[in-house]
């Protein structure tokens, strides 16, 4: 058994306390995966295990992931758990994970690359997330990415970071099974898209905006979503091929509702490119 | 300036201890709007206004919904305002709200009542929530249903209360905006939406089931949400009219997603409801 300020113990500290948490992580390469699902996931991907903070039931179902990891493995009772990690795990076990270097947007595009090392086809279908600040929308869209047929995700500079624990566990572990890559330059970011081919078409709530369901798409489509308050900045709007809008009713307007949750205007359009995907096929 | 102990705070009191909140404000039929934006509607909606807990550089802004409501309005420093609530109030401004008595789901589907208070016709599109747990999800479902031209929401005995303060911030106030109501009775809740002449669609992740483009639909139709562990119960699916699935990619279920997050499915759900009446219309 270990007391809460055994320094071993350290990669769990305070895991509510957001801006600790991103200093600690980006200084040591570390995530943390939460529950038995998202750990076997994280594994499966490829990631190293650093240790594991469990409860005692929790020991015998995750066997096969502990052997191995000798005093990485840390048994400890609920309060104790608490007391780390600053709340009351209901999944009752975490790991700490290291990261691995992301690789350059031209290789994502190129599809040479995926997180759990087998190779993959060039993507068809991308994400491009400009400066989202909730990690659990970031999660929630990798989640729907997944499950509608997008096959890459690029992040703008400042986008929040799709390994933040709260991300992963909204996504159920996609943030692993979507190839991702983070631009290094926002204001040129779209250009190397558009140079891949890809036509770029920026998601605003702007009602006169095409419908994305009238919108002439392209072999290759990356949709465009801007952050949770501001939206898409001017630049990328204006450097998109075509800005869309999902329709909505009129009463919205008149309700004080001028847009779509970030996460509900995505999922809408990854069914919209699926749905025009299939007939074709 | 108070201190954070005052009784006459008490309404404010550690907003983000789920169980105290859930039995105080059942107790004294009240609930919480946060920041300027959403007091607004809710004021608007016809909520009166128990007290308000604000900082200093909110009262302008805010001086007309302040007006008459004398010792009721409480200026803090942030400092205090965190030692009330538990948190960091990044929005400045709280008030706590009466709540009202929920009209029966019968009035809801005959359309007479609003929550501010004008006559509606009779909605054509309703959604119903079985159980979900998350309230940033019943939030984030009213704030699409509101945008995509759903009419009214009903929710299970059990399903979480749009009017907690997660909820009303995650909707942007459309909790205040679209009428609902709770249903008495679990096991037979579906039998009074098919009285009504509503068509009832189940939303199953089971991808045998027919996916909703292509599922026939009613003059009225009702869509039946699930929670976001178990999804419906068999119960609704078995009383529902047909049960519909918004298909995934074949690639999701190989990378263990086997399901869209519930407010994923109700944006794509409403929108494919909205895209099937225009043309109609
Ligand atoms: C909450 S919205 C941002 C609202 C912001 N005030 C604006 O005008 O863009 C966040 C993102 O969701 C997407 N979005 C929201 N509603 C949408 C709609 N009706 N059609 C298309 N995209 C939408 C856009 O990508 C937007 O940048
Ligand atoms: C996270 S899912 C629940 C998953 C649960 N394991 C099940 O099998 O239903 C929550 C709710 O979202 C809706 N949902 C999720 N994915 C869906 C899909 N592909 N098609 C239709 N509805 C879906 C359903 O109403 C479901 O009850």
């Amino acid at each position: 058994m270990h007391d809460a300020s055994d320094p071993r113990l350290a990669d769990f500290a305070d895991l509510r306390d957001v801006e600790l948490r991103k200093s600690l992580e980006a200084e040591h390469g570390l995530f943390i995966a939460e529950g038995e699902k998202v750990i076997r996931r994280a594994v499966a991907a490829g990631y190293p295990v650093r240790a594991v903070l469990l409860t005692r039931r929790w020991v015998d179902s995750l066997a096969d992931v502990l052997e191995g990891l000798g005093d990485r493995v840390h048994v400890v009772d609920d309060a104790v758990m608490e007391k780390i990690t600053g709340f009351p795990v209901h999944r009752g076990a975490l790991a700490s994970m290291e990261r691995r270097a992301l690789p350059p947007v031209a290789e994502i595009l190129a599809g040479s690359r995926r997180p759990g090392g087998e190779p993959v086809a060039a993507p068809r279908r991308v994400l491009v997330l400009e400066d989202l600040v909730d990690h659990g929308n970031v999660g929630a869209i990798f989640r729907c990415a997944a499950a509608l047929g997008v096959e890459a995700v690029v992040l703008s500079p400042r986008c929040a970071d799709p390994l933040y624990r709260r991300a992963v566990k909204v996504s159920m572990g996609a943030v692993f099974a979507i190839p991702y890559a983070r631009m290094d330059d926002w204001y040129g970011g779209l250009a190397e898209l558009r140079a891949a081919g890809f036509r770029t078409l920026a998601l605003t709530p702007d009602q006169s905006a095409v419908p994305l369901d009238e919108a002439e798409m392209g072999e290759r489509v990356a949709l465009l979503l801007g952050s949770e308050g501001d939206g898409l900045s001017s630049r990328w709007l204006r450097e998109a091929d075509l800005p869309v809008c999902v329709p909505m009713s009129p009463a919205a307007l008149e309700r004080g509702v001028d847009s779509l949750n970030v996460v509900a205007a995505a999922a809408i359009a990854c069914h919209g490119l699926m749905r025009r995907d299939r007939p074709a096929r």
